[in-house]
C-alpha cells in the first residue's frame, strides 16, 4: 500500500464509499462486492476494484468483502484509530472556524489547539500564546501545523514549525513556502479556488 | 482564450506571476520577457511562454511584454474590473470567516453578504435572513453561491440557489451535489484536504 500514490480524486471518494458502506451495515447487508459498489455509486467497476484493493486487499471471488471489516479497513486507512495531532497557528476567523470543525477527527486528524500572539484571542483553553507552541508540540507529539496567519507572518511561522520538527504543513496563507527536507506541504489557497470557479464561469459564456 | 482550459496549477501560479510583475513595476523595470519570468520564478520557459500568451497574447520578439500592460491583462483575465457578485449561505464560523476575507476581491469576486435562518446570526448589515435571498440575488445580479451550511441542509440550499438562477456554486458541505444544467459546481472539502496530507504523511514513514 505504501507504494501506491493516493490520488486526490480517490481521497474525495473515500467519504462517499464510507457513507455507502455504513448504509449497507445499517440495512444489515453483511457482504459487498466491487460490482455492487460500482453500480450503486455510479462509478467504473475497474476503478472501484482497484481502490477497494488498495484499502482492503483483494476481496473473495464471487463474494467480495465483509461489510464490517471493509469499514474497519477504511478507518485504518484514514488512521482514525491513531489520530495525528495538529495545531493551528493564527486564531483569526479562519483559524477559529477550523478549530471548531469536528469533521477532521473522522478523517484521522485531531486539532488540539490554536496559537496566536494577540492576547485578546488567547483563552488558555483552546487558544494559547505562540510562546507556548514549542513545549506544546513536544508534550503532545504534534505532527501537523496549520498556518492561518496573514501572508506577512507565514514564513516566520513556517520556520518556527520546522524548528520544532513538524512533519506536515497545511498552509492557508497566500504565499508559496520553500520546500524543506522531511516536511510535506499542502497549499490551500481559498481565494484561488474561488477565482478558478469565477474564470470557469466567465469563460462559459 | 475561451477555448483554453485553464488548469488549476496555472491558476495557482497567477498570484505568483502577479507578485513578481508588481515587484518589477516597483523597481521601474518597464519590459519583461518570458525568459526573464521563467528564470526569476524557477519555472520552465515553454510553460511560462504559453501561459503568458494565454493571458496577454504573444510578446514582442526580443523584447517581450510591457510590464504595466501585462499586469493589466492579468487583472482583466481575473475579471478584477467587473467583479462577479457572490453570496454565502450559512453564517457559521466558516461562512463568517469567508465573509471577512478581503483577498477574494483581488481575484475578481465580491462577496456581498451572508444568509442564515438563525435569527441570532442576522445583523441586517452583512448577514441577512435566508428569506431575503431570492430578492437579493435579483437586485444585485448575484452569480455565485457559497454553501457553508451543515451537510443536512446543503441540498435544500443548493436547490434554492438553482431556483434563483445562480451560475456557480462553491460548496463546502461534505456532500456531492447532483449536477444541474448551466451550473458549475466547485467542491471544497476541507476535511479531505487535511486527510490527504495526513495519509501522505503516514505513508512517508
Amino acid at each position: 500500500m505504501s507504494n501506491y500514490v493516493i490520488s486526490f480524486a480517490m481521497m474525495n471518494r473515500l467519504p462517499l464509499y464510507l457513507d455507502y458502506l455504513l448504509t449497507l451495515e445499517a440495512k444489515g447487508i453483511k457482504t459487498v462486492s466491487a460490482t455492487m459498489v460500482a453500480r450503486d455509486m455510479g462509478l467504473g467497476e475497474v476503478l472501484v476494484r482497484k481502490e477497494l484493493s488498495v484499502i482492503s486487499g483483494k476481496g473473495k471471488p464471487r463474494v467480495g468483502y465483509k461489510t464490517d471489516s471493509l469499514v474497519k479497513d477504511f478507518d485504518k486507512f484514514l488512521h482514525v484509530d491513531k489520530k495525528t495531532k495538529a495545531v493551528i497557528i493564527g486564531a483569526g476567523k479562519l483559524g477559529r472556524a477550523l478549530l471548531g470543525y469536528d469533521r477532521f477527527k473522522k478523517f484521522g486528524v485531531d486539532i488540539l489547539a490554536a496559537f496566536d500572539n494577540d492576547v485578546d484571542k488567547i483563552d488558555n483553553k483552546k487558544i494559547f500564546s505562540i510562546n507556548k507552541l514549542p513545549q506544546f508540540i513536544k508534550d503532545h507529539k504534534v505532527e501537523i501545523g496549520i498556518i492561518t496567519v496573514p501572508k506577512e507572518n507565514a514564513v516566520e511561522v513556517y520556520n518556527l514549525l520546522l524548528e520544532n520538527n513538524i512533519k506536515g504543513i497545511w498552509n492557508f496563507a497566500p504565499i508559496t513556502l520553500a520546500k524543506a527536507p522531511n516536511v510535506i506541504i499542502k497549499q490551500q489557497n481559498l481565494a484561488l479556488s474561488l477565482a478558478h470557479l469565477n474564470v470557469m464561469l466567465k469563460n462559459e459564456k
